[in-house]
């Protein structure tokens, strides 16, 4: 893993100098210098039936250096380029918002960025055009990953050595605290069945004090709402390198089955990360509508918005197919959303003892 | 340790069975059946300035069974009362969220909550009338507490052991994750000089990479915005138990100084948890208006909910004296606000080599 990942930092080096070289070469050859990018406009981004993600299309656009707003683009991508790769030579990493305050001290006054929208969609765009995910360029997200529980043994590159934590044995309550790099973890030991992606804390916690994760050799993945990148990260690599199944579950209402959605299908905004963040295995347990009805659950009404987002869900290529649309229906008919915990009015026991089982029984995960 | 948390978990019990037996001898003595309760508006709470934090002033409410209000209100009281005892009894744990859910399965159906105001409303009231906070009760918050990183070594007493846990040598870079209830910590040994509360996780994020916590002995506890009780619990232990000096490290804007304001003294809306959550030793190391100006920050301008929230900062008792009155009027003055990530403007090291030493320094912490 070291080495692989000594390697995955090389590449995204020497990516970097050869987006920098193509610049040099097209000034050396007297051309205008641009960069070639695919067009991120929606009706660029397609879904893809056959690897069931996010891809873009076709067209593609050019960044040229003829004119004052794409000659300060391109030179605002070189300073980038020179400062990430100074980065990656000191071993260094930093986040999106410092990288923003950084051009601040670049001498170049055209250089600084105006916003961080700006240096976000520039790190973006490095992305797509690089083939190489900013994690490897060692730009850290502000945002924490998932808190993992269940019988998996891991090693994690620390900037101050190796750690080797058993996600059970060697954490608190708490769980083991992901990294914002996961890659920099390497699966050593596991006796996990299939990886439960959750979303409230509440439910986490729920799955954790009743032993969930060792009665089910079940690996409990806190999403905590949209899940961070590297939340999405580890679930991915969980499935591919340890052949795992992947189930999500979550509240009963749309914006959970976009949560749903995000982890298994990738989003428009990231389509280019498709590849390296969805899990297109990935199962829905529930909350489902049926269950509503089926155990009499507490609900709410829905609301005008909630209706709309099931509605735009109805046309969304994700959830196409027979049982999204039965359920999504069925919840436009009953009017009603339910949240996860909302299983406690059977007893606190009822979704570790009954409705989780029963659930992952019907799927042919247990 | 273990036996002060049985002698905890005893007196919670206790304090919530007294209660029921209250109704009991009132009932038998033919009265009407009644609670006290301190009044909690904000009229009736009060600044303690010797003490540094919001307490309750002398007035009292009674809460009857003479209406169908009030009886309603003691019937849900006391059926939470007994779902309680039950929980302690089977050493079980549930969020405030379940509470409410599982009111749902009481067979009286005058006592189910008619939304999850009302029984976090009553949990504050039976914490206030006994004398006993929630964590006692075993009820769990839904958010999480902070990370932890510094040389700290604890033990935790968890569903499942004992679990020892150095918060640099047993963790990975994501830190130690505490538990919701701190309290079932205990502090084995430790080489800490100072705690460290940082209000972002790209902030915590860059400490940690550049070894803070190492170089200067520092513990550093992410806050994540406005901080979770867990988070406020452990500061203030560590304070307490440990005798360390604590600083509170945030963005230079009015809603940062409030999350200063909550870890050293509380709030309006836990006036009755002050005593267990406030650590009004806390000082503030910064962003200081008077920074943005000494370092040439980069800065946003302030918007009008900024100026009227500095505004009423200036009345504040928790902002009085001459350092926040000339830093809260120089911030007015030059109309800006600065994140502490701006302090990259300077460079990836200015903020643990110059901006922290200095402050820390001057402060005495250091």
């Amino acid at each position: 893993m070291a080495s692989e990942r000594q390697t995955s930092e090389e590449r995204a080096r020497e990516r970097l100098i050869d987006l920098a070289a193509e610049f040099y070469d097209q000034f050396d050859a007297g051309e205008i210098p641009y960069m070639t990018l695919p067009t991120r406009t929606k009706s660029n981004i397609e879904y893809d039936e056959d690897a069931n993600v996010w891809v873009y299309g076709d067209r593609t656009s050019k960044r040229s250096a003829n004119s004052v707003r794409g000659a300060r683009k391109l030179l605002k991508a070189a300073y980038t380029i020179e400062f990430l790769a100074r980065q990656l030579d000191e071993d260094r990493s930093s986040t999106l918002r410092e990288l923003y305050y950084i051009s601040e001290s670049w001498d170049n006054e055209e250089a600084h960025f105006s916003d961080q929208d700006e240096s976000n969609k520039l790190i973006e765009d490095l992305e797509i055009v690089s083939e190489v995910k900013r994690e490897d360029f060692h730009m850290r997200p502000e945002e924490s990953g998932a808190k993992l529980m269940g019988p998996l043994k891991i090693r994690e590159q620390t900037n101050r050595g190796d750690r080797e934590i058993h996600c059970q044995l060697d954490v608190g309550q708490g769980g083991y605290q992901i990294p914002n790099n996961p890659d920099t973890i390497e699966f050593l030991e596991h006796d996990i069945d299939f990886v439960m992606c959750v979303e409230t804390g509440g439910m986490r916690d729920r799955l954790v004090e009743n032993g969930f994760d060792d009665d089910y050799n079940a690996l409990v993945v806190h999403l905590g709402g949209q899940p961070a990148r590297a939340t999405r990260r580890i679930t991915k690599r969980l499935h591919d390198e340890l052949d795992l199944p992947v189930v999500v579950f979550t509240d009963g209402d749309p914006w959970s089955y976009r949560i749903f959605g995000s982890v298994a299908y990738g989003s428009i905004k990231s389509a280019h990360l498709s590849e390296y963040l969805a899990t297109p295995e990935a199962k829905f347990v529930g909350i489902q509508p049926q269950d509503i009805v089926d155990y009499d659950l507490p609900t709410d009404p829905l609301a005008d918005s909630d209706i709309n987002a099931l509605q735009s869900e109805l046309e969304d290529p994700r959830f196409m197919g027979d049982y999204w649309t039965e359920q999504i229906e069925l919840q436009l008919d009953i009017g009603k959303k339910a949240e996860q915990q909302a299983l406690a009015s059977r007893g606190l026991d009822f979704v570790t003892d009954e409705y989780l089982p029963t659930r992952l029984d019907e799927m042919g995960i247990i």
